[in-house]
């Protein structure tokens, strides 16, 4: 087992990147996907199921973790992957973002942030030190750095001054981390879908030399082409050596289309979410189960499949759970969806190694585009 | 496989009753717990999981099920056993206690009763020949006849009325059920805690010879010793050999005394209730995961069971999952529950097989009494 955390490329076919992410714990196969275990747990998931389907690596979250159970409570119980169950790869974001999102009261300087729980409204602070003092304590292996994000639309010069703020915080972040070869701190581009901005900032971390590079504050409502554009122009000025982690992305479609602009990794809430709202994710397209053509449909999700819950149970028994709101039904249709995710990881990495990722592209967005099979006679 | 459904004693001790339930989708070793699936799905399990606990049959309720996805539909799909897939034995109940318990605007009559849907305010209307019929459309292996399920306490009289209704209703369901050799029609003794009345009842039933004798009504808020009197004057009115079943019962201490007086069948929510409002029943008794003790304690519920949710999680995780509202919480719990459940019933039987029932009850009790672990440090 590697002493170091590393990253090497090994094939590339046009700007999609395959590779391998090395550290202590194990290794990720990139392009990645990591499933979204925001408070220790993957939502509705036995950690052994999310292993069992192909994930390298999870995704914690400090603000969820800080409040409940409590970082330094976690550090006691031996640290996040002893007490989850997980003893594989973890990435930890640094809680920027939920800030933004759920807490309120948010108080905002230099120094860092001030909020109030959105659990039980006690006051919380975040700077960029304790942020990584908190992924120190939970023992992740990938330490994101503490960035301010803000709501998109936005005055440009409120977008420039949060991305000057986040590059002081990498900075901050850096210092703070110092020296762990096993582990990686990554920096976050910001920027919004000014161009100008984004380059700015990727070429001011790229200065900091870290271990990994992420691109922050993309797929919050903007078009699709907008963040793609926004990729293709901000990801060149980013090292090629270094892995690069597209944050909180997306669909399957951006997730094919973000890995051709050269992106390694990602996470995002989307197929554990819509597992518990009914939706199933497949390679003929998203199925909503709640839809009544399949009350009485005794085909599974995906015969091919090699996940039981896409495999062996029927769309009826699905979209009876869905509509009793049992809780099988989110525990069945997030396995698929999880499932679903890495199957296409898999096929994108073995489709860059084959050097047909294009083609790759073409016959999977084909499918999906062909849609679900025929409703039964 | 046999072709009939059978029933066999092969032990006693004292009143406790080793048995084996014989029909052709498989045997039932008894005495036997069926965890309750009421709407096709043990709540928070994998139906693969409940029976790798040794569970030999789960419960589905008619109520439900005729409401949702309806009786009809599961046939088309090929009966419950297929549409949950559960390809072992099933017992339905008839649906009598879910309209009194659940539904509005009862409308009860010699013919049945009339009553609006708690889903969706639809009218339905349920009579004992219907009852039999839709657990026939589930292909219910073991079948309940309709009774009257009064609430209690309850003047005299009142009981009696439903008592002999009741009485009535075993007698058609009996006909609608007709001959079926490789399915079971059982007939339910009610009469409250009235013992003259509970005795009719079960001399009554057991003119009509039925295939097995539940015991209806009980357990609904009387003191235990109430519920084991009312079991202690009913059942040797009952034929012995065929099986009895206490319908809705119970805490272990419930199973334990119940069996003891010869009750060979049980079926409670208590285990997976319990187990989504954060309870954990163990061989130290009942351990409330809630409970700030917990929070740093890094041991699992009980490291000896075989039981991965028992053994390898620990308790200061369960915590956290049970206060932060995560499915994983239940789905663990639920999953301990059952298996204890499933490991007290197998102690049972085997108890009974050597001849030490009742020292087996005291070593029981006594680990209950004893309570869990001393809190750490």
């Amino acid at each position: 087992m590697t002493e170091r955390f590393s990253f090497r490329l090994s094939t590339t076919d046009g700007k999609a990147r395959r590779g391998e992410i090395t550290m202590p714990r194990g290794t990720v196969r990139t392009p990645a996907f990591m499933p979204v275990g925001t408070a220790g747990t993957v939502k509705a998931m036995y950690l052994d199921q999310v292993r069992e389907l192909g994930a390298d690596i999870i995704l914690g979250n400090v603000y969820h973790l800080m409040l409940r159970p409590g970082a330094e409570r976690v550090a006691r119980l031996g640290g996040l992957h002893e007490f989850a169950r997980w003893p594989h790869p973890i990435l930890t974001d640094s809680g920027g973002f939920q800030v933004m999102s759920l807490a309120a009261l948010r108080k905002l300087d230099e120094k860092g942030v001030t909020f109030r729980s959105h659990v039980d409204g006690s006051v919380h602070a975040l700077t960029p030190e304790r942020s990584i003092e908190i992924q120190g304590l939970l023992d992740s292996d990938i330490q994101m750095q503490l960035d301010e994000c803000i709501r998109l639309p936005a005055e440009r010069a409120e977008i420039e001054r949060a991305m000057e703020l986040s590059l002081r915080w990498a900075e901050r972040c850096k210092i703070a981390f110092g020296e762990q070869p096993g582990k990686a701190m990554f920096g976050i581009v910001q920027g919004g879908t000014e161009i100008d901005l984004r380059q700015r900032s990727a070429a001011g971390l790229s200065a900091m030399d870290l271990k990994g590079y992420a691109v922050g504050g993309l797929a919050v409502g903007e078009p699709q082409d907008v963040m793609l554009t926004t990729l293709d122009e901000t990801l060149p000025v980013l090292p090629q050596d270094k892995p690069r982690y597209l944050m909180g992305v997306g669909t399957p479609d951006d997730i094919i289309q973000s890995v051709a602009r050269g992106i390694d990794m990602f996470d995002c809430v989307m197929p554990t979410r819509a597992g518990r709202h009914g939706l199933a994710y497949t390679r003929r397209g998203k199925i909503n189960l709640k839809n009544a053509r399949h009350a009485e449909d005794h085909r599974p999700l995906d015969e091919e499949s090699g996940c039981p819950a896409a495999r062996d149970y029927s769309r009826a028994y699905l979209h009876h759970l869905v509509r009793s709101d049992e809780s099988l039904g989110g525990m069945l249709l997030t396995w698929n969806n999880l499932a679903y995710y890495q199957q296409l990881m898999a096929g994108i990495r073995a489709a860059i190694e084959a050097g047909r990722y294009s083609d790759f592209m073409a016959e999977t967005s084909e499918a999906w585009a062909k849609g679900d099979l025929p409703p039964l006679g």
